[in-house]
């Protein structure tokens, strides 16, 4: 395989800092083209430093010539704004863009990867959730593929690799049940932050870590995999898996199941999206089956997590509905880390929110982005 | 898909019973163009009465006779000996053959499907385990899909689907344990051959689920799986797996691993073999992940099944060394089943026969029949 040159929009989070590692494993096969963050510049400019990308880019505008000082002596160039990380997005010597700038802000830079006929490696859920049909029909369009960093999706993709689609019975999505599984529905009252961030398994950021709490991770999720694989939301289903080794499983017409399995290390899928239809041969999550002690499933019970059952509603409604319970939801979240509202509060003001926003059509960016921004408003003033 | 025409080779037995099952359960897909049986004239003349086959063979050519009168007045053909075999496995209107046919005798009907460049769906494991060279390269001279039916190689098979075969790391064949996987290794000696016939997940015949508790079984199919998907026997594994829910796994280079699963039933993997790439809208052995319970997975102590050692090292000297041991096997095991040898005789003398027997290459049929018939001559004087 010839070097693929990466561009990583979102470096300074989670999913771009193992994106680094990954590279750092494998430099046979990848090399950093361009880095891309929001505000992080600090991290930013110490990343550019040591990989030397072709192109470094902020979204915060304002903090441009600080970087252009930081990184002055180098050939680095610097870009800023979403003009920025649409050049970032759209570098000639870059094959794969991973999209990992989190909350609406990766959707504009995400869709002109794709108009670029980039592979796209998608980690931030954003374009699938409130834009999926747009974000798709562009792919299509452009030949772009779009390959999921998510752990679920990605076993998801490789279990339907070589199967035909129209044999797919159900896709089975595993749920750890996150930090408060084993808490009593009445203690979910009193549970603060620091015990919401608690996760068992996985270890993410703080946005991440507390929609799986709630389990509006596995709402989300739901949605994205509705639009990746184009199968109906009713045909896609959540189970508890407390071990989060099998990622996530496809039943098919016959009866036939098939399941991906690692230990939780998002490495592995990040790699696989950079590398396929290859796998590089570097084990991340390395798994000793006969270790792995038992795996247990079990049913979701809606009853105790509303909010992935607010996620099947909106999916069902569909349109804008999605894009509002997503804003929505990272308001209440954010409320939430900050102490301002309880654990329970999240999904109420989620309903309320899209009780309050008028359903409409997402056929263009522009209502997906209004959608958006007016669902925060209309959280923020709930939440005052 | 239009309607593929079956021959069954061995339609008597368990194997040859449940295909009918699965064309029953699917007329629109499969009818059946043969059957073949090697005595039980009272079921094959049973089943050609109601399939209306256009061929009945029968490999015990004294038993033609009767065959014929009690399929007098239908348009039924008979047949008779290793020609009728052949004539079956190479019927035109048969698009499918499936191989059920169990020991050496089933061999030469494969090879005559494969030459006619039929699908084989094969179950029986002496063409794999005794002449694995010559079925392959014949399979591929003459363009010809060799589709297991075994519930193990059908999960590896669907594992692999789509995906690289050089990026493969490991396949990992699942074992329940068999009957006496819960009995002391002290215990083994006394163990009746009713006690070793009591299997605690899949229901079979008695050769196979006494090799199941000596796990030959899992012995024979590692060989088998080196031959059908073409990797080394040094990286093929077989884990314990209490529950036969997960029936065979493949770990790729970057550490992802796939698994197949379902409910025990074999059907599942007949079905798939006759409708592949295609899967029928029959849903057997269909699994609520939900309710699957724990699933457990153990690594096996060689020292408690010598037969899987055996097998291991009958399959890396290679030539006839694994059929003489599949002979050596199919014999010692109708003398524990016979009450003449102990449950713990089956591998000695297996590995007696192994030592007796020298080695030779196996490239040719007569070799393999050579050896075969060898091995069986020098178990039999073992026993007396």
């Amino acid at each position: 395989m010839p070097v693929r040159g990466v561009s990583i929009l979102g470096s300074t989070g989670s999913i771009g800092r193992q994106t680094l590692e990954v590279i750092d494993a494998a430099p046979d096969r990848f090399r950093v083209s361009a880095l891309a963050a929001s505000r992080n510049i600090e991290v930013l400019a110490q990343q550019a430093q040591r990989y030397r990308p072709a192109l470094a880019a902020i979204l915060d505008e304002s903090l441009a010539p600080e970087l252009e000082t930081r990184l002055a002596g180098t050939e680095i160039q610097v870009v800023a704004g979403e003009t920025g990380l649409q050049a970032a997005a759209t570098l000639s010597e870059a094959q794969v863009v991973v999209g990992a700038i989190s909350g609406i802000a990766g959707l504009a830079p995400v869709l002109a990867a794709i108009g670029a006929s980039k592979r796209l490696a998608l980690a931030n859920k954003e374009p699938l959730v409130s834009a999926g049909a747009i974000v798709m029909s562009e792919a299509r369009r452009c030949g772009a593929e779009v390959i999921p960093v998510d752990s679920e999706h990605s076993a998801l993709f490789q279990c339907l690799l070589g199967h035909r689609r129209e044999d797919v019975r159900r896709l089975i999505l595993t749920a750890s049940g996150g930090a408060l599984r084993d808490l009593a529905p009445q203690e979910l009252k009193a549970v603060t932050a620091e015990r919401a961030l608690a996760h068992p398994t996985w270890k993410m950021g703080p946005k991440v870590t507390v929609d799986s709490a709630t389990m509006m991770n596995k709402g989300l999720e739901v949605i994205e995999a509705h639009w990746l694989f184009g199968v109906s939301v009713e045909r896609i289903e959540v189970v508890l898996h407390r071990q989060s080794i099998v990622h996530s499983l496809v039943e098919f017409m016959d009866g036939a199941v098939l399941a991906q399995l690692s230990q939780p290390d998002m490495r592995l899928p990040i790699q696989y999206a950079l590398s396929y239809p290859e796998r590089a041969p570097v084990r991340w999550g390395a798994l000793e089956i006969a270790q792995a002690g038992e795996l247990t499933f079990g049913a979701v019970d809606l009853a105790r997590y509303p909010c992935l059952r607010l996620a099947y509603a909106a999916a069902r409604q569909g349109g804008t509905a999605p894009a509002v319970m997503n804003a929505a939801n990272e308001v209440a979240v954010s409320a939430f880390l900050a102490g301002t509202i309880g654990f329970i509060d999240i999904p109420r003001i989620i309903e309320a929110v899209l009780e309050r926003c008028s359903p409409a059509s997402a056929d263009t960016l522009e209502a997906v982005i209004g959608a958006d921004a007016e669902a925060r408003r209309i959280t923020h003033k709930l939440l005052r």
